[in-house]
């Protein structure tokens, strides 16, 4: 949240850094809450298509610059389209269309993403975060979904949240559209970590590289089993997740992982 | 909590009272702990089914007279109908079913509903306060789903508790039937906020006027996309609310709303 | 945590005692850490499937020796069958087919479950502890799914914690496969009570005599109706819980018990 350089059309919407197998996506459109304008959804699917074939990188920072994270959807680009011969319908569920790729390709990406909010997350930017595996908050972060204050339920947003929180504290931000202080939303499950004001990215990178430490094959066989089997009954997610575990275990760096801690010795993983 | 006058046996059962779009429902038979006679879920049930139809209402409080919010069911009704020729399992049947009925209106009806516990909410008591959308308990309230103390568990509260709060938690209310103080049943998430002894009708009612004053267009379908998305599958719930959200969008209100923020002025709703 | 005496070769892995309606089964390996080893996992099994047939067991508590409560599988054991011709997969199968059983035991077992946990509880050992009904921690107590520390994601125990914790805390132990403390795993759910250093077993015990006053009718209906109900969506788990409630409505302990309550009289169980 220091002073950033006004960013010129040339500027990049959002900004991709990889280091030390962590990509930091930094949305970068603060004069615009960064929010997630039809261009913005396509950069952040874009990137994150990138990252999913790219096997340098190892986990995901979702940042953001500015004293906003998000502000969601860009309401004077839906406006725009209220007088289309339909009033929007077909652009509307197009931009919604695009808007659940986005945050079903948080989910199914197979590298770890960590979210390091700052500042204000509302609407589909609060969705951004309810998406991530993890979140990080700082101190003055905060946590909202307000349609229901515009006349325009967060109905999207709401599929990410009540996923994450209880049903009376989804119930209400929803119906009540009021912030959430970082504090709350850690105690809702809304956020793993609350730091220190300016120190979310920092935590965030911290956490990431824990993760590319590991070996990356129980961490995407792990990621994607978890959304997998939480939709299932019991018998069938067990099933499901001994096969998967099955497959791990046959896997050269859980032989050499499983030797390693045998040996007391430190495991050296194929993709490092 | 403070002393009631004894009522007659004209006084109604519950007393019904409409202002400024809030439909306050109060149980009104503290000499009888406010049970879920047969009389009482006909009266609530009544209530709700007048309320689903008025468009006049634009939230409901669920409150209650005296120090019991609500024991649940009248165990001397049930236990009259041991000697009934099947041994009462018609009537049984019967009674569960009309309850089942209560709860599931209580989710269903397109207001958002508000319990103000006071008291102790046990049983169906305590399933009450569950079903509904949101809860403001008094300091002194106390929660329980004792049926497992005199041999009959509390299957059908189980249904609404298990889906409020987390396994170990709704195990160890539904195993050991024991009270669960207003603090304990926030941080668990049976309730959103714990006030003032004697302040929780207060709290609600202010709760219920944020909600009556936002468009009743984004509520009402909020509400119901709420219940309905939450049992589906992540694609499946995606595709379902983005469906609700273009509806909402195509909506006066929501027009009206996105052009009043983009425009810096007060959205003026349709329905005011 | 007191000095246990050198287990000898036919010291039996697994300790079971039953007192006053309780059966205690204590894991006693501590040298190996509590491993799941195959005989572990069958002496559990089996312990359990007595314990079913056993209607004087009215509830059991899960125990173990020395300072870790249980590690998981037994690695070494694991792998033994590296050099299998099909490098193990056929062994790896069934060892999880083992576990899964044993885990799902627990949840279908008539009798509630409370873990009592000293040590340190990882990986299958933590989903020991997610797969009972309630559970008790020591102040020392830690909890972790550390897989992926060693290249083999804990898929299984994953199962468990994600149905007993919210996403982001599941995915966060999942991840990091770092330590989780008592308090923290008591505030996201993971067990019910943090009680001092050394007294995890006698607090365990104390729930456990409390459920045993019960009559064994609601608790057994109830605990297997949980997981059934659980998995249903609302209408289909009220029809569900209502048919319950009403065969345990019928029941001569249900009857006894509502008499009682009317009467002001203590209960007097057939059971008993």
């Amino acid at each position: 949240m220091t002073a950033h350089p006004a960013p010129t059309a040339d500027s990049p919407l959002l900004k991709t850094e990889v280091a030390d197998g962590i990509a930091t996506l930094t949305l970068a459109r603060p004069q615009s809450r960064n929010s997630l304008s039809e261009a913005m959804m396509a950069a952040l699917t874009g990137a994150l298509a990138d990252i999913a074939g790219n096997t340098a990188v190892r986990a995901v920072v979702l940042a953001a610059e500015g004293p906003v994270f998000s502000a969601g959807h860009d309401l004077k680009e839906l406006q725009g389209h209220r007088d289309d011969a339909d009033r929007g319908r077909a652009y509307f569920e197009d931009v919604l269309k695009r808007c659940s790729t986005l945050m079903t390709a948080l989910v199914r990406l197979p590298q770890p993403v960590i979210a390091a909010v700052e500042g204000m997350a509302t609407a589909a930017g609060c969705q951004l975060v309810a998406s991530c595996d993890l979140a990080v908050a700082g101190a003055q972060a905060r946590f909202c979904t307000p349609g229901v204050n515009i006349g325009l339920f967060c109905h999207t947003p709401m599929v990410a949240l009540s996923r994450n929180v209880s049903r009376k504290h989804a119930m209400e931000m929803l119906l009540l559209g009021a912030w959430v202080e970082a504090e709350d939303a850690l105690r809702m499950g809304l956020v793993n970590r609350v730091v220190e004001k300016g120190s979310a990215v920092a935590a965030a990178t911290a956490l990431a590289h824990r993760i590319a430490e590991k070996s990356q094959v129980p961490v995407k066989l792990g990621k994607a089993a978890f959304h997998a089997q939480i939709e299932m009954g019991l018998d069938e997610a067990y099933a499901y997740a001994s096969r998967v575990m099955t497959e791990n275990m046959l896997a050269r760096d859980a032989e050499e992982g499983m030797s390693a801690v045998l040996a007391k010795r430190a495991p050296s993983w194929e993709d490092r």
